[in-house]
């Protein structure tokens, strides 16, 4: 099927809580020796802003797993609510057995400072090098640094899935400025 | 001003991911040796279901990290949309300052298995221990283990903010149910 490519623009790595912090279901694609793959990651956090870090749960029994902890690279991509279908079907099937790019017909596009490859029908690609290796094997958890950002130009607030568990999807809704309310330095 | 309490039942510790894991700001609170306060939580994730861990960061300058620290327990508290203004505010003030309690017009419950108050308040409570104080250090992440959660009993799904930085706030918009589209086993 034929779905929107998204415009994209740099974007400063600092910021990138805009989009994460909300909290989506993101995309994580990966590369090493030949091999690509792509999860869904559902639990992730920021860790600061500058250095920008992203901590990120990966199952040790997901494909990715070993292909990010090899590489040590990843890129978080940041799909919309219409590419639901693909991040369920991402999330049902194993990378040993499937490329998924090509079963889900998503394309692969070249990042700026990793091999991993960019989605580009996500809205937004934020290309990262592991850094902390060192919680893995306790909490399966990956600290990355964010050294690349590419945001779509339009709209401003992407509608991005929200996984509540039991198969259903918070679908990003509507945005509120509070920003008289806030001290200036905590904006 | 009144505002509504929600009806609340306990509720299974290892699935308070359906309420974490879509990405709230949530209201962490703490009380040690007569001393109380309330904290603004925007970065969390999901370390595991069970036990039910949640990683926080706290930052060292906020007067709950102390709180916190010492007295090894929290609550994290989840708040929806008509408590914005109480949101903000508790995160434009010092507690050391201040009782936000007070300040803000928001209840303190007891809760069953920490010192620390519930915010009667808020649509569900979760009442966290501090089982790994190892990453503080380094990353200001406190790992909690959720020992008791209360959940409101109706709406289903609440309408928690999500923070989009420069003084947005996201609000939780429609659910939508994809569960025939997963594999049995990943639901």
């Amino acid at each position: 099927m034929a779905r929107r490519l998204f415009a994209k623009k740099p974007f400063p790595v600092w910021n990138v809580r805009r989009f994460l912090e909300p909290g989506p279901v993101a995309l994580l694609s990966s590369a090493h020796r030949g091999q690509r793959n792509i999860m869904t990651l559902g639990w992730h956090m920021i860790l600061e802003m500058e250095p920008s870090l992203v901590g990120c749960y990966i199952w040790d029994e997901n494909h990715s797993h070993a292909l990010v902890r090899r590489s040590r690279e990843c890129v978080i991509n940041l799909p919309t609510a219409d590419l639901a279908r693909a991040v369920i079907g991402i999330g049902n099937c194993h990378g040993t057995d499937v490329d998924k790019f090509a079963a889900f017909g998503l394309t692969p596009a070249k990042a700026a400072k990793v091999c991993a490859p960019l989605i580009a029908e996500c809205y937004a690609n934020f290309e990262c090098r592991l850094v902390d290796s060192s919680l893995i094997r306790r909490y399966r958890l990956f600290v990355f640094e964010v050294v690349r950002a590419h945001v779509a130009t339009a709209p401003r607030y992407p509608a991005t899935m929200h996984y509540r568990g039991g198969g259903v999807f918070m679908i990003a809704g509507r945005n509120v400025s509070y920003r008289k309310l806030f001290k200036p330095g905590n904006l």
